[in-house]
């Protein structure tokens, strides 16, 4: 492709749409352009490296065994209301009527609709495993769509559904899947962790998330680097720790005026944080409940829902607490609570002789004994794990990542078949429900993902196997006849080898061409220039290192082939 | 792939919901499955067929210069409102809102979005011509969705858009898109003709249409076997039979009873249909007008519609014409009409001494001159060619043909231009309007022509180059240990050699296997039975012609990728 011909267009600017770099890099080197909140067009040389995503994506699938189907994304609701999902997913589903009054919604996933097909054709145990895919577009009118492709409204998905007769099948094919997502994301260049992950919305109880590592990743992480452990801190498991048991003393009220945080009471007191308990009041599903965790963690919201098996969870407002209990917020405490459900992470216990809000403005409780003091319902794990403490594997300390979710993996077991009743016929002739298992990829979620894990101030750096073009041909001036030549003939040996190649064949300053070549993010750049009409030679500039050498002009072709082989090879292993 | 692992499920009976050949063999074969009226979940044989028909369209778009996008498939009302086309779409668009109450529709068409592209993005002459394509999903809200893919609610089509900086280049690259149709069309191995159309409600003034030859085809086409004339009836250009000049006779009244069609009316009067004109109304944009064509001819609406130049257009009802003219249908004519607008095929002014309703019951005039008798408002071509009438062009007989259209490619010149404002600044300096081009060819719609031409009483005889699979292996016995290794050997030599081939080791009756292959209708068959264990012989045979051959099983492979090859290379010319 020549450039003059080549639909690209840069921005010098960064466009103040764009918080996050990917975003930034994708709009500014001409990949996307906005058409609506959260809805893009994806200009050539988005297609070009999407489409070596998918293919990537595809090969995978099919060596996994996977069959290629399309769904339809416009569906009926009549399915969504079988499952039980046409009121559950709110706002965030786009719905529409057609000409006769009938309703529809965008498929933000595609369960019900598969659940529906495979109820309908497949009907004997013999006909599983049974691995069907499809790569299309998902929609969410997500309340605040943000960072280009990382949240979109209209996104490019690849999602997998596996069909087994049994659990043990299920967890088979969740592990094939498993393997052939490690394959994806490597052979993408990409360094990428896969962690338990908590399973939302989708459900079943079995999950992993695939998480590009990534500084300014939205997800944080933990892994152990001794055992194999890792997890989204969402649902990383938290190794309790166990204070020395204590004699009670005397629980009694203690003045402490000012300290409303932790921090302060700890240090009015003289007292380590961990012999506080924090108390935090939620309203679940409509019912108050207290959550207790040691004063110097975190709460974490996701365990807590879990824990509680609701669907609707946030912070108690004032005014609901007020009316619930009597008193403001501040200085709350587990003691003297009445018809409030506690909940307790699992430390609470083994803080002996803990410190407490007194549920009195400026004072707390000191000595109180948690379950003898004040009652426990339930002790759960409902903590953020932090970096440093103990693998609930091993106990080796843990180290803290941020990531990029770029893919999900989910052993659903029967939800869909018990709501959707899709059944088969065992050897025994015995009728019996379906296993399945849900597999996704966010296509564009990938490239932008991969943005944010390669780039550097002046812009991409793609890996050789999903970059729009493999090399850059840079005519210093492309007017003089004698660099045009050498870099037509250049351009032409390298496309009768099958490579992909750009020659910037404008008319404009070569500064320009070349900031262009490192904002795009080709992965080498062939310059050519007066050194190499006298002296035969042309640079040849790796755009990961900047590392730059000279060749003879009649070495560049084979040397090129050999960088790009040993590199697509490399993540074809 | 093995059938007993592929996702394959035939149909025995004809489902009732089909009405045509394709659409019923694509449910009995397993191609697609319905979810709502007009929209399909394509299986994985049809995807196979598509990914190539796709893959065939991709590289000669690119060929042609084309560069690959993806535009939004739910779009902002604001540009349609822009253009116009907001309201003009009616019903048959696909309307809906985000959580914020802005108005969206599923792109039916993506002419607005790609010109606000392009009034964004190109600003030079310089960067003329521009070809843009994209493959997928378009959404009409059609009155009536039948016949399978032939006419969906949601379904996949390729789009181009050219834009040049004047009518020449416009001209040129509608001459590419053209040539690149044609190898498109020969290359998914249909028979087809291009032929001139009517350009509808995408605008512009000259278009052509693909037409795949076929019985049962939708559209009728007039061809011309001595010059390459060829066009859609809907637009061919009618040649006008001037019958001999004669003097006036006296124009009167004369009694026809019952005489209530024109071959009654001739026959009763003993003269030729040709001396009669007969007289249509229609409501035009709400306005009545009279439409006139000789009595052996047939009215074409959309001549009509476009020689009046309305949105609009319906025969008008008995009330609109009783309370416009005080009379009753039937016997109508022109003589003495007023306050409404007279059209008249071109061949009516030819018609002398014509019989002509008398606007009174069971009597007609005889002798009527029209021009003198009646006034003529306008004088156009509105009526339907015939087979045998005179070529426009050069005046041989024309032939007539049905046919499936499965592409169509418009000159738009600056309708969308001007609407939209997409401008450019020329050599000298001046902002001029872009001239564009559009070009579409239904995908899935070329997988169902394809069934219309290439079938037989049995199932889908699939050309070579978009069939699912080239080769299917069906052993007589699997459960045989010897018929099965060969089977194996000949499985696992194909699919080294990259033959895409189905092993049948289904345990079921060889009867089924076959009726299977004929219906699915793989281009080859490969029979493993009892001869090839004594022999060493297996019989390979033709799906399109039936024909078998035996072979012996050292020569298989070779001979069937000789065939694979040779079929695929005559469609590659």
């Amino acid at each position: 492709m020549r450039a003059s011909k080549a639909f690209i267009s840069t921005l010098r600017e960064v466009p103040a749409e764009a918080e996050i770099v990917s975003h930034q890099l994708m709009l500014r080197a001409g990949f996307i352009r906005k058409s609506a909140s959260g809805i893009y067009t994806y200009m050539p040389l988005a297609q070009r490296s999407l489409q070596k995503v998918m293919k990537i994506i595809r090969e995978e699938m099919n060596k996994a065994g996977g069959q290629e189907i399309i769904l339809p994304i416009i569906q009926p609701a009549e399915l969504w209301q079988e499952s039980g999902r046409w009121e559950v997913y709110g706002a965030e589903m786009f719905r529409l009527q057609d000409r006769h009054g009938r309703d529809f919604c965008l498929g933000p996933t595609h369960e019900e609709i598969i659940s529906d097909l495979v109820r309908r054709e497949v009907s004997s145990y013999k006909e599983f495993p049974l691995l069907l895919y499809q790569i299309q577009n998902k929609y969410r009118d997500e309340r605040r769509p943000r960072f280009g492709l990382m949240r979109g409204r209209e996104f490019i998905m690849k999602d997998l559904y596996s069909f087994d007769k049994d659990e043990e099948g299920m967890k088979k094919s969740y592990q094939i899947m498993y393997d052939a997502y490690e394959k994806v994301f490597s052979r993408c260049g990409l360094k990428y962790r896969a962690v338990e992950a908590d399973s939302g919305a989708i459900g079943g109880n079995i999950s992993h998330e695939f998480m590009v590592l990534a500084e300014n990743g939205e997800a944080e992480l933990v892994y152990c680097e001794q055992c194999k452990y890792a997890a989204n801190v969402e649902k990383a498991e938290a190794f309790p720790e166990k204070l020395p048991q204590e004699e009670p003393g005397k629980m009694e009220e203690v003045y402490t005026p000012g300290a409303s945080t932790i921090e302060k009471l700890a240090d009015f007191l003289k007292i380590s944080p961990k012999k506080t308990i924090k108390a935090l009041f939620y309203e679940a599903d409509d019912k108050l409940v207290c959550a207790l965790v040691r004063g110097d963690r975190e709460l974490n919201e996701i365990k807590l829902q879990n824990s509680l098996d609701c669907i609707n969870l946030q912070l108690a407002s004032e005014e609901a607490i007020k009316n619930k209990l009597g008193y403001t917020v501040g200085y709350v405490g587990p003691v003297g609570l009445e018809g409030v459900k506690i909940i307790a992470d699992k430390e609470v216990p083994y803080v002996y002789n803990a410190v407490i809000g007194a549920n009195k403005k400026d004072y707390h409780l000191v000595n109180v004994m948690p379950g003898k003091d004040f009652n426990i319902d339930l002790v759960e794990d409902i903590r953020v794990v932090e970096e440093g403490e103990k693998c609930p594997k091993c106990e080796s300390p843990l180290k803290k990542a941020r990531g990029i979710e770029v893919g999900q993996v989910f052993q659903l077991g029967t939800k869909y078949s018990d709501s959707l009743n899709v059944t088969y016929t065992d050897e025994n002739g015995e009728i019996k429900k379906v296993f399945m298992g849900c597999y996704g990829i966010g296509v564009g979620r990938t490239l932008a993902a991969t943005i944010e894990q390669n780039h550097d101030d002046d812009g991409i750096i793609w890996p050789m196997s999903i970059a729009p073009y493999h090399v850059v041909i840079v005519p210093v001036n492309y007017k003089d006849e004698e660099q045009r030549n050498y870099a037509e003939e250049i351009y032409q040996k390298l496309l009768s080898e099958g490579i992909e190649v750009l020659l910037d064949d404008r008319d404009i300053r070569a500064g320009v061409k070349f900031k262009d070549a490192d904002l795009i993010g080709y992965p080498l750049r062939i310059v050519i220039g007066k050194k190499t009409v006298k002296e035969g030679t042309v640079d040849l500039v790796r755009r990961a290192t900047k590392e730059e050498e000279s060749l003879a002009v009649n070495e560049i072709i084979s040397k090129v082939k050999d960088i790009i082989s040993s590199e697509l090879n490399e993540k074809d292993l």
